[in-house]
């Protein structure tokens, strides 16, 4: 279990320095003033009944929440049908990404899919061809998991530089969910596979029929056929009524709208990992089928969306790190650009292939700050700093940014998207 | 980590019996079928091009999950605004309430609180009296926990017999979300508790203004301050922007739209502890204080709500387990209304005081069943039978029913409500 937190106070008190009494330590909590309007005056919500209970069958966030959504980059995508929003983070904590802020992107637009004329056919080199239904899904055994989906593109601007402002459009290609969902391969099973079967085709059932190869290993260990994200029905930007979870895999093998799974004896070699989704080296080949996401870390506040409101004193840096190759036991944070490391505050659950929260407190001094954070993972890898990145892969590379990311904050609170070498 | 499931199809091949065909085993996943026209036909959603990326900044379910909602029953309550709709527990899985779909309890209807204008006050017996923005809260250390919070009264209307016709009325009192929060141990700490500071009074911003009584220890224990569900603020009707979160016990205790904390030396018995949560029993006198929810369970699939589709065959029972004390190891099913027990199959992650999620996989011979949960919690205590109950706090209880529910199905695949003894 996490450690106790410790109260601010105590822990100022037990390190000495330049400290404040109580209150002002914090910057927070003061006094009750007598003057305060918020509580000399009855607020109207005190004095009027509110809501009935039926107002909402499907309830909504506050009004007062409006600033908290799904954000597009204009000049990214030629077009709506085919382009990406992002899951705004600086607005989120813990490790879930509520259903309404998961980002999306697709290559037709969404499709509104009728679950009772979905089917999934299973295909090719297997013993029986099959068909199901969405009823006969809900007949297999089925398990609940927390995985990230990462786009391999999410970061991709930033391999240019220190190009987006906020973490939302630098790192907001990413959500973190709770899937319900059948095994693959007890569908697999079903089917009996033969024995020269060697890849996985799945294939959407919108307009941009979207496929990729995945080698049979990885469907046979803890791929997911899923209808549910969070408890619910998938959205359907999210692939209602099915799609695929291939866990810490780059997020366009995770097929929405999954109306086929075809079963061959090589890779497919279609448009989404041939054209797309590969990194040309400066030898002049390129990486593909760079399937795991790698160990990936950001601090999320604050951020260029989410500046420091106080002048100084006790501040929290919050973010996320994940890993595609298992959990994350450590993520240390500097202040000033790498001249010095502390330890990062890990906390609530710790998944295998999930988003895990960290948090930094400090005294801070009110001068400009460099923030960086940098995780590590389960394997023992370490993320790297974006030049480190590029003397492997030379200077082409869309996808795959896991560098180490930088804020500057200034005396304002401000934030800005910087790159530091 | 969880075993890993089996094939239906392997399962009953070494069980032996009354078997059939791999495909008729299930009763899914028929061969492709040349004249399914949900195949031959080309489906609409495969032709268009669906909604761009900022259709939606805030997501919303597809339009074929209208069904999925929060429900009231009309006779349980005078009016709208002092009264309570209910999960729908059938419709879900995994251990994850969408926040949409959280049930909620309020006697002055939802408030709509503006968060820059709410203040939360700590007084009484501290040291310093003080007042707190929510920036202020912001800067406190906080925690990710997932807690289920159930209504004492949840299933309370059982204790006269099987009475309402679904999970979702008969136990969907109750929801479980990941809260982000500051430990109320912490801004008490900041105020500064006076010698003699023993219990706390808990107060809330709306029409209603509920209070409750809670013992210091608890306070110091585990209690939150949370703004955060899932990720995302609170709703408005879940307390938005704060509320206060007392883990494993009486939901009402959960002080919404959170304005004050009183610190004081004694209980206030006001009337939500007082003429309302108390339990008359034989001997004239009233169980009062009964805090922690007991361990509890309920199968959310079949219920009459949720029929079985198929005639026979392999068939999932799905279900909640939950304790206030505790985490749920062990899930007992039967199909026979007790004669024969079974083990339950947990899945997912297992949290102190919050949700499981438990299945039982079987094949069903198409005849009646009695199906009973019976859940064991971490301190050892076994979910108790109605009449067990009973037998310890007579007939006149309104709250704390965490007894034993049947559903009976038919061989329809239909389930009503019964009460065996």
């Amino acid at each position: 279990m996490s450690e106790r937190l410790k109260s601010p106070t105590r822990r100022n008190l037990l390190k000495g320095g330049a400290l404040l009494s109580g209150a002002a330590l914090t910057g927070a909590a003061l006094p009750a003033r007598a003057d305060d309007p918020a509580i000399t005056n009855l607020q109207p919500w005190m004095q009027e009944l509110g809501d009935g209970v039926d107002a909402m069958p499907y309830g909504m966030p506050s009004k007062f929440e409006a600033h908290v959504k799904r954000r597009t980059v204009e000049w990214l995508t030629a077009d709506r049908v085919s382009s990406i929003n992002f899951t705004p983070l600086h607005e989120l904590d813990g490790i879930i990404t509520p259903n309404g802020l998961c980002f999306e992107r697709h290559h037709g637009g969404v499709a509104h899919v009728d679950p009772a004329q979905h089917r999934l056919m299973i295909n090719g080199l297997v013993d029986k061809e099959l068909v199901f239904t969405m009823e006969d899904i809900m007949r297999f055994p089925r398990e609940n998991r927390v995985y990230f989906l990462e786009c391999a593109a999410n970061s991709g601007m930033e391999w240019r530089g220190a190009q987006l402002n906020g973490c939302q459009f630098t790192h907001g290609m990413i959500h973190n969910v709770m899937y319900t969902g059948v095994p693959l391969r007890l569908l697999l099973e079903e089917a009996g596979l033969k024995t020269n079967a060697k890849w996985l085709m799945p294939e959407g059932a919108d307009a941009s029929a979207m496929t990729r190869s995945i080698p049979l290993q990885k469907a046979l260990d803890d791929c997911l056929v899923a209808f549910k994200m969070n408890g619910e029905a998938l959205r359907p930007e999210q692939g209602y009524p099915l799609r695929l979870v291939v866990p810490g895999w780059e997020g366009n093998m995770w097929i929405k709208w999954l109306r086929r799974i075809e079963v061959g004896d090589e890779p497919w070699h279609h448009r989404e990992e041939t054209s797309k989704y590969t990194d040309l080296m400066e030898n002049g080949k390129a990486r593909r089928f760079t399937w795991e996401m790698d160990c990936k870390s950001v601090i999320t506040n604050p951020s260029p969306q989410a500046p420091i409101l106080h002048k100084s004193g006790h501040t929290i840096i919050s973010g996320l790190a994940w890993s595609g190759r298992g959990t994350i036991p450590r993520v240390d944070i500097t202040l000033d650009g790498g001249k010095n490391w502390h330890a990062a505050r890990m906390d609530g659950p710790s998944f295998d292939k999930s988003m895990h929260r960290f948090y930094f407190e400090f005294d801070w001094d009110g001068k400009p700050l460099l923030l960086q954070s940098r995780a590590h993972d389960s394997t023992g890898y370490v993320q790297p700093t974006k030049d480190e990145l590029r003397a492997v892969r030379g200077e082409n590379s869309i996808y795959h940014n896991n560098g180490i990311h930088t804020w500057y904050v200034g005396e304002n609170g401000e934030a800005e998207n910087v790159e530091i070498s």
